[in-house]
């Protein structure tokens, strides 16, 4: 099994090692050191010797940091950590509810004028300590560089992860990556720059078409990377990962040591772009007036899939989405009353481990029904595990890492038979995301300008949720991946061949969650008879492929454009999943996909 | 009449001006001048003292500028205007299609380095030069301050206006000058600024109740104010257009001499708040680092308007509605080839001019049918005006400035029978409008949050149009208020009590023209049963009462709840407006509103 459902946070482990922290601080004459959740490479998943809050703390939350002063250490953690942290932390831990209460005010409140505040600068990007320098401006406290003081004190600390580097073959790629190489190099010289530093893994991964093994979830070799103008890579991972790929890497890649990072930034040839939202602050220290602010080159090209990368994520979902079917099946041949949550997520995995192309799953599973299902980042351990009832619906979101894709997919599915106010719900929720489905739009657009259509209906009942409608999805790369997402906080225009979720969801503090979840990809829209010929549009085609419980749908509060839709999606469920499932799912598939 | 027809552009009339300007320049040591449409309060209209722009070029356009170099004259408009302009203006001057090509761009290809050009700093914004500034770094071009080109060689140019002022009474305002006075003051101290710099008329006009008569459409006064911390204001206004209103205005807003005010400035104490989006860059020279940026202080305050401001928006709708409601009984009457687009104006000013409380017309009316309704910005002329021919369309878009409100509205009337294309998009653009009105949105949005909505219908057919949805409107004031639109730019979050306007529109070029334009106000929305009761939500309420054209309707292509609002719409314009018109026009009214 990749999912383990241990309960992992040990509060009593807090307070020793907050007290050895404090001795250092002390040792070192520092008033506070920040431990955040990142790692030097800003992702969501980190290496175990990177979970230093975890530690710490015992809080396993995906974001959030503590600030550890001699007499208080605040545990800073989002709206939907509240619940969680409480139960992972001792009560040596303060937890102080963030953004509301902005880590600057905090230290002011906390520190006198001349408090002294230490700081790994490799684990801290650009933006976010400019954002905290400006914030503490005038308050006569001071954030001091230093060593990592959790490192010094944590004597078991995990090796870093030496996972062997594999070529990602150019049938799945696409592209060489002397090819992309020579693509981004030209931006380089276009933009006036010798060179760029890529620090995020699914970034210089993408552009060296290697995948790695060095994080859970996420099939990415750490490191880091210079690209030059003239389209040379210095990478940066140790050569011990690299054995099996110095042939597909050729000589244009070189392979440095990465602990020689430092001294070879120290002399590195300007202007150099750096991306400030997510290099580490002490590379931009490093490069001083020779870092020019600018995106990760890769960003915007790695987002944007080509052929082969959109025809890989397509066959994919055709295996993913017989795994989910054979999963549905199954699950409503079991009574109510009979399985848990946790059985659920062991029985989805076992069958997505069925094919030889899968490396991992693409997230830790979140099975939650009845009031579970309504904590949107649920994940389910030994302690939470509920049992299906009668009447309940289930949250199951998953996905899974294959060689050619990326999956990442919800249905919520009724137990029984469900309420009345949750079918009701479910329909809204069901018709914005058929409604963004269907969209077509002119070119040009982001993420904000059309998110509101996948929640209209629930806005026009009162109801809303509390996440983004949906994120970018890698090519056998991270499951959440930028620039484009649908959301409002998304300025990035959206262009042919990103991978986005549709994922709009209900929540009802405890009683019943909702969500439903597709990929889809963004193409060209095809002329239409009486449309503005000189104008560019867009549309979607949808990736998964897998029913939807009609159990759950109003009927008569569809469209007639949103039940043509789904009759039509219906449709091509079961003629391409069809071939790939089980006689007994077969017909358990003709049932679920029948028209409504 | 407010409205004249007259040909206003005189092609021959530009060159010897633009030599009289070239021989100034010479003089100067200048190698040329920038003269923009705009004057120092950067408003729409401008009053005929700062038409500057139209009488050296000839161009009437609304937007737009002129760069005189010594050899090439550079006339940089629009894509509303690539038309206009050639036939506004003499072959001296030279179309450059903005922003396609930038002024910085332009002026480095026609200029050799070394080269000097002119401009007023009264009439451009801090903002705006800092982008120029910038996008010459390193040219060898000098932008240079320099006295008015203009007015040194326009010997006939008109004075400024004086004209009077007049208090705009408590019971349109609902509020008291003294009160907003302080409630805008207490932002300052809390900002720790000294002093507010306001330069828009309709800004310190709302802030201080007054409204004059300088400019056409806008009823404004104009002039400079300073607002102060203790609430004192120093009024920049001629003495002698404020011989009605001392009482009103009280002894802490002092009237001072507008000529005073750069001594005023140099003088005074800082932080003063000044808006770099459109205070003349002559100000932030002079208060130099006393100057600090930020939004105009009556901005927000002035777009959310109070109950009294919404009443009087009502009532003003409701005589509005009945002018037009007799216009368009009138309309239906004239048998198609019979009249002409200014017979339409005239009529519909008549009309509204019954009403002893019309001050203006809120803008120049379009009036345009067949092709003449797809140019966007059409201005009817004695040269354009085209008759009302069987089968073809009508754009109407009017508005009034009345003493208790401004309104605005688009209609679309068919002629004869329209054309089933016309008839398919008109549907489309008005289930966009009704999607809109119907709308109810989680508070904290803005227009490009929402904006989407009011051209879906356009999008799935393939189709789009080239304006934004819709802008603020004033209470009795401009026409176009910011900063609250229905639009992509705008990332205002919408709030109780703005004024918008909501009008989708299709133009198929050399065709026909389709708009529809009711103006809402932003309303908190009533509670829903079953709806998230934490959640505060947002809706429309209409003020247009006028009915739609139901011949352009194809009601099998509305959904039922569109079908139902517009039933419902109707019935209610029928109840409100019917008793405002003849008995006549009451029958008309009553088919207009009968159901679909």
């Amino acid at each position: 099994m990749f999912q383990s459902f241990e309960v992992t946070a040990r509060p009593e482990q807090g307070p020793p090692r907050l007290a050895a922290l404090r001795a250092e601080l002390q040792a070192a004459g520092l008033d506070g050191f920040l431990v955040p959740r990142a790692d030097a490479h800003q992702g969501e998943y980190v290496a175990p010797r990177d979970d230093r809050l975890a530690w710490l703390t015992g809080f396993t939350g995906s974001a959030g940091f503590c600030a550890a002063l001699r007499d208080v250490a605040g545990v800073f953690i989002d709206g939907r950590y509240r619940t969680q942290v409480k139960a992972q932390v001792a009560d040596v831990f303060t937890p102080v509810p963030w953004p509301e209460v902005s880590l600057a005010d905090w230290l002011k409140d906390q520190l006198p004028e001349g408090g002294v505040v230490g700081f790994d600068p490799m684990l801290h990007t650009p933006a976010q300590m400019d954002l905290l320098f400006d914030a503490l401006a005038g308050s006569g406290i001071e954030m001091r560089r230093v060593s990592n003081m959790v490192d010094r004190i944590w004597e078991d600390q995990p090796d870093a992860s030496m996972g062997k580097v594999a070529a990602h073959p150019e049938r799945f790629a696409g592209e060489s990556h002397e090819a992309k190489r020579w693509r981004l190099a030209a931006d380089l010289r276009a933009a006036g720059q010798k060179a760029a530093l890529i620090t995020l893994p699914d970034s210089h991964n993408w552009l060296l078409n290697i995948r790695g093994q060095d994080i859970p979830r996420n099939p990415v070799a750490h490191g880091f990377a210079v690209l030059h103008d003239d389209a040379r890579v210095d990478l940066f991972v140790g050569a011990e990962k690299l054995v099996n790929v110095e042939d597909h890497l050729g000589p244009e890649v070189v392979q440095r040591d990465p602990e020689g990072l430092p001294d070879y930034l120290r002399a590195l040839e300007g202007p150099v772009r750096l991306d400030r939202q997510s290099a580490p602050l002490l590379f931009a220290d490093l490069l001083g007036d020779r870092a020019q602010a600018g995106e990760d080159p890769c960003a915007l090209p790695k987002a944007c899939k080509n052929d082969a990368e959109i025809a890989g994520a397509a066959e994919a979902h055709l295996r993913d989405g017989a795994a989910m079917v054979e999963l549905l099946a199954w699950l409503d041949a079991q009574a109510p009353g009979t399985i848990t949550e946790t059985k659920v997520v062991q029985q989805l995995e076992a069958l997505r481990r069925r094919d030889p192309a899968l490396r991992d799953i693409s997230f830790e599973t979140i099975s939650g029904t009845g009031p579970n299902g309504a904590i949107i980042h649920y994940r389910v351990n030994e302690e939470t595990d509920t049992v299906l009832q009668e009447g309940h619906l289930l949250v199951l979101d998953s996905g899974g890492q294959y060689l050619d894709g990326t999956t990442d997919i919800t249905r919520t599915i009724a137990i029984g038979s469900p309420d009345p106010e949750a079918r009701a719900a479910f329909t809204r929720v069901l018709s914005g995301m058929i409604a963004m489905s269907r969209l077509r739009w002119p070119r040009g657009l982001a993420g904000r300008d059309i998110e509101m259509l996948g929640r209209l209906p629930l806005w026009m009942a009162g109801q809303d949720f509390d996440h983004g409608l949906g994120h970018g999805v890698g090519a056998y790369l991270s499951v959440h991946e930028g620039p484009q997402r649908l959301s409002r906080m998304s300025h990035v225009p959206l262009e042919p061949g990103m991978i986005l979720s549709n994922e709009p969801g209900y929540y009802r503090e405890g009683a019943f969650g909702i969500r439903i979840e597709n990929l889809l990809v963004v193409q060209e829209a095809p002329a239409l008879p009486g449309g503005d010929a000189h104008r560019k549009m867009l549309d979607w085609r949808t990736l998964t492929l897998v029913p939807i419980d009609r159990r759950l749908i109003d009927v008569a509060a569809l469209s007639p454009e949103a039940r043509h839709w789904l009759n039509a999606y219906h449709r091509d469920v079961a003629e391409k999943i069809g071939p790939r499932v089980s006689p007994v799912t077969k017909l358990w598939l003709d049932a679920a996909t029948a028209p409504l």
